[in-house]
Parts: structure tokens; C-alpha cells; sequence
């Protein structure tokens, strides 16, 4: 059969352990992310904070080879057909819990050195985001432009906020500013920025894995419903790993709100809250057939897919199978669109050869 | 041009002031749902609970004449092409809120004796949900019954819950074998059981509109995740004025987390979450066009429409001109799983003669 070859739009880079510690000085590292395993529990240290987690397994099933190895990996890809990667952070998340400016400066500076020169620097077909400090406003835009100038193409945003965060706030429009301006993509990931453990009742995995999926819709709905898709029209946004097929329901749902609230409505926008989402709101999914089906029904073209490597959710081992499934029968127009075009209408990514192509 | 006539899975009764003060007891009365209009504020008292609503302005928006009178509103829905309401409570929603059980039980049974003699008494066409004392499971459960036998089709729950009294704990099992028993729809409103203004900042309006959605979403991934639906075959819930178009994402993103986590996932299911959704999951719209479109995609066929009448969200005064616009070009065999196929799988209606049909 021949290979599906595919980009994903949301992968991850395990950071190493000594990250920090090696790039900056004792007083930064020591507070900086750092992960320490108990018997039950992985504790998080994060600028004085502790965060217990009970995910140990998850990192336990961390199967693919290459998840620490860019060498290993790249062959991996090679197997599973897939041809690039947005590869967001693991460790590189918690930086967004620090609150102390100067400390979220230095720890976020050091992550993107250190992508830079081991991610970015070594390869074409695979790179991260860059991490920006939202401790501060300012600093948030000076790393962006900095990280734009090294050639990061994106940067990593979290799904929550705290309060008196939200992306809909004015705050953050120097931010969104310069993003249009660098035609930087914002991607945002599911399950950041916020507790992921919200229920310990029955069939709380399953419950929890859709608790992480509400904080992307709510990115969406401030994005659009504060202005700030509609103020830069040629700013992009990406939800990364919450699924794809919800997008159209919000546009409709938003479109409700403001029409027949109307009077209520502030600010104004000079398109429907749909229009923007269709023309500025991208999203990844995995496993969902529901991410292809409505893209012919309802014309929301931004679906892009993602294998979540080196993920218990992602496609490792079954990428291929994956793909097949998904696309049987499915316009190539559409497999196209979702495997390779909307991924390419965000990120610039190295051709494939022939000699690729046989790999 | 011919009349759509159409079944609305989301509408409202507006009830008397004095319901709870006519019926019951004044140390009962008194703690009844209550409103009081000061200059900016609606002023909510329930068993001693305070709430503030700054929400005025919808109330006075209200338009359609029979929003009050059940012989006007007839003529209302003549007039507007619907033929069948699911009319929700108005007041009665916020009996949810009491946790006193004799308080809780006093007050819904007074609201069910209403509707009956008010109501279900009074037409067909126009039928109300009971409501259920939650406060206390085995009330809920000996309520429905007497629901039941006055004629109820389906019972009124809230989307939102407290901590310790989600929808998935098996506190509530007696309640789903009622229902099953009974074939009682489980009728969840969004909106309701919760806060509704969660954000005050730009684009309040939309986010808080899009903040009453994932409640909804969240019935569904307790009940289904909870194994509540999966060990009640025959029990059938109804998530009214949240949209629809998001139901076939919640089930693939929730068998992602039930595969790629199935070491995590207890109960284990017999049915597959995607399933469970497309079988015993029903939603309903107003104005979304994704709402109709994903019809065709994905196979998920629970999908209702509503009016929402007597609400600014609704489509009083517009209700042809909707129907025209999302049935334009549709499947004429969807549009009638719409408006009339879906809401007859749930709901017993009055047939129409064809002397109804030229009304």
C-alpha cells in the first residue's frame, strides 16, 4: 500500500531534564519547572508552587523511540508517513503558571535558546513554537520578536487563564499586534494553562479528557467575541489537540448571541463572529472521523490533523492504519486539505523529494 | 408560499406570579422562587438565597402576545408555523437551586400541579416538562412517578451541578431506572443550575453565551462516560438550546480518552462513547446552520429544532424566514427529522388535520 504522508500539527519535544539548570543561574533554575517522582505521585515544582500529578503512567507509556532523540525520530516520522511537525512543548508548559516577570523571562528565554539550537538548527521538519512570558505584556511582545528573528514561526499560547487574563482583554493587544505583524501563528494547546483534573467521579478520565476540550472553545469565543481576530484580520490562531468539528457549531452559536443580543453586544465587529472563526481559527484532532465529515457539510476548511507524538493519545504505532480509516472514501481533495493545505497555509515547511516520497 | 409547519424542542412558559403563593403555605411561600425588580437589578429570592441578575432588559424584550395567555399563544404558533411546544419552566428553573428536601419538594410539586391544570389540561399542543426535586433522589424519582401518571412525557433537569451532585455518580441510578422505566426523556436546558455571567470583560455578551454551552456538553460526558446511558439502553436525553452541530465531536473526542486511556477508564462501557451519543443523545438549535448541516456528515440524526419562544434568543416573528433560510436546499427528508421526525421520537403529539394544515 502506498504511505499516507502527512504533517502534523500538534506533536511534542521532551525537554531534557537539565534544561534549566545548565542554562541558567542557580538562583533562576532553582525555580524554575522540575519534576520529581514519588511513588504515586509526580510533583511539579514551578517558581515555589507544587503541583501534584498523578500522571506518572501516562509518561510510562511512552513508546515511540526517537521521543528523546532528534536523530531517532526523524526515522520514526519516516515510519508513521508523517513528513513535519509542530512539536510543542511538555516541561515547556508550566512556564506559563509563573507569575514573577523576571523569572518568566529567563526561564521562557532559555527554552527557546535551547529549541533553537536542538530543535530548529537541526533539522527542517520538525519545529517547536516559540514559549513567550505572558507575566508581562511587554516581555511577551520583545521574545516574540526576538524568537521571530531566530525563525520560530509560531508561538505557544495556553487554552487557561487566570482571571483578570483572558485573552479577550485589552491587555493583550500589543501581543496580537505584533503577532499580525510577523505573521506569527498563535497556537494554543488543549489541557494548558489550568487544572486538568476537575473530577474523580465515575468515568472521570473520560470526563477530564473533555474538561481540557471547553478551555479551546472559550480561547475561540475571546479571540473573536473581544475583537482581537476581528481588530487583525490577518492574525491566525490554532487550537491544537482539542478536535476540529466543534469549530462550526461555536461560529454558529457566537453568531446567535450576537444578533439576537445584539443590544447588549460590545464591541461591535465588522464581521459575524462565524466569518471570522471560518476565515482565522484553526484546529487539530487525531482520531476524529467527525474532523473530516464536516468539512464538506458546513465548508469549515481550517482542519488540520495531528499525531499528538510521543502521546498515549497520539497515533504512534498506528498512524498509517489511522489515516486510512479516516480518509476511506473521503474526497483527495479534502484528505489534501487536512493532511498537507491548511498545515502549509500556517507554517513554511521543507519540500519533499522523490527520494522522500520512497522513503 | 406553503406554511413550514415545524415541532419546537426549546420553548417557554412564563408562570403567574402568585403560582407558589396560591398553592402552598406561607412559611413555604415565602421561601419559594420569588423576583423583585429594583432600578438596575432583578432581585431572585430562593430559600433564603439572594441572586442578582442583571438581566432586565431580556425580560422586557419579551414580544410575542400569548407569552402569558395560553389561547393567545396558540394563535401565536399558528401564525408562526409551529405546531408543538416542549415548553420549559421560567421560574421553576431556579427550584434547581433548593437543597431543603421538603422545601424542594413542596415547591415543584406545586409548579407540576400548575402545569397539569394550566397547561397539559388546557391543550395539546403545548406541553411542559415536570420538574423533580433533586434535593433529594428519592423524591425525584416518587415525583416523576406522580408525573407520570398525570400525563408528563419528560422531566426537567439542569445542566449545571454542584460539586458532589454530577450527573455520572451513582446517587442517581434510581432516578435513570425511573426514567427508563417510565420512557421518560430526560430533559437537560442550558442555562440552567449554575452562574451565567462568568465574564464581564469585552465580548462579555458572546463569551457568556458560549459559557452556558459547555454545561451542556458536560450532561453529556458525565451520562455517558458515568455509564448512566450506557446501562439504560432505552433512556433518551435532550440537551435543548445548546445547538447540536457539537454532539458528533463530544463523541469521537470522548472514544479518544476511552481508547488511547482505556487503562484509566472505569466503568468500562459496553457500547463505545460515539454510540451511546448517536443512539440516546438528542440536542436542540435555533438559528444555527451547522445544526442542519452536519446531518448529512456524520450520520448523527437526534438533532431538533426549537423556537425558543417567548426569548430574545428565539425566533418569534421570524420563524418562517428562519426555517426558509436553513431548509434552503436541504434534503427535504432531513428537514422533516428536524422539525417534526426527531421531537416525535421523543415526545406522543396531537396529528394535524389537514383543516390544521391550512391554518
Amino acid at each position: 500500500m502506498t504511505k499516507i504522508w502527512a504533517n502534523s500539527a500538534d506533536s511534542h519535544v521532551l525537554e531534557p531534564d537539565d534544561l534549566w539548570t545548565q542554562r541558567l543561574p542557580q538562583r533562576l533554575a532553582d525555580r524554575a519547572p522540575r519534576a520529581e517522582r514519588g511513588e504515586k505521585f509526580e510533583v511539579l515544582y514551578i517558581d515555589g508552587k507544587q503541583i501534584n500529578r498523578q500522571l506518572n503512567d501516562f509518561m510510562d507509556a511512552i513508546r515511540p523511540p526517537g521521543a528523546r532523540d532528534l536523530d531517532i525520530r526523524l526515522k520514526d516520522l519516516d515510519q508513521e508517513g508523517v513528513w513535519a511537525q509542530l512539536a510543542f512543548p511538555s516541561m515547556g508548559f508550566w512556564t506559563v503558571e509563573i507569575q514573577d516577570p523576571e523569572l518568566a523571562r529567563e526561564v521562557v528565554r532559555a527554552w527557546n535558546d535551547w529549541a533553537y539550537e536542538e530543535v530548529l538548527q537541526k533539522n527542517d521538519r520538525i519545529f517547536t513554537p516559540a514559549i513567550v512570558p505572558i507575566a508581562d505584556v511587554s516581555d511577551a511582545v520583545a521574545e516574540l520578536e526576538r524568537a521571530v528573528g531566530m525563525g520560530f514561526q509560531t508561538v505557544f499560547l495556553p487554552c487557561g487563564t487566570r482571571p483578570g487574563e483572558e485573552w479577550g482583554l485589552d491587555k493583550w493587544e500589543p501581543l496580537w499586534a505584533a503577532a499580525e505583524e510577523h505573521n506569527t501563528v498563535l497556537s494554543f494547546h488543549i489541557g494548558t494553562g489550568g487544572e486538568n483534573v476537575v473530577y474523580r467521579g465515575p468515568g472521570g478520565a473520560v470526563v477530564n479528557y473533555m474538561e481540557t476540550t471547553y478551555p479551546g472553545m472559550r480561547v475561540v469565543s475571546h479571540m473573536v467575541a473581544g475583537g482581537a481576530l476581528d481588530r487583525h484580520p490577518d492574525l491566525k490562531i490554532l487550537i491544537a489537540e482539542g478536535g476540529a468539528a466543534w469549530v462550526p457549531a461555536i461560529g454558529d452559536r457566537m453568531d446567535e448571541a450576537y444578533r439576537q443580543h445584539g443590544m447588549f453586544v460590545r464591541p461591535k465587529l465588522d464581521r459575524l463572529p462565524s466569518e471570522i472563526v471560518r476565515h482565522q481559527v484553526y484546529a487539530s484532532f487525531q482520531h476524529d472521523i467527525s474532523g473530516v465529515q464536516i468539512i464538506e457539510g458546513t465548508n469549515y476548511r481550517n482542519v488540520c490533523w495531528g499525531d499528538d507524538y510521543p502521546h498515549l493519545e497520539g497515533t504512534y504505532g498506528h498512524t498509517q492504519e489511522t489515516l486510512r480509516t479516516l480518509f476511506d472514501g473521503v474526497d483527495p481533495a479534502i484528505q489534501d486539505r487536512v493532511l498537507r493545505g491548511t498545515f502549509a497555509e500556517l507554517f513554511r515547511i521543507p519540500e519533499r523529494t522523490a527520494q522522500d516520497e520512497a522513503r
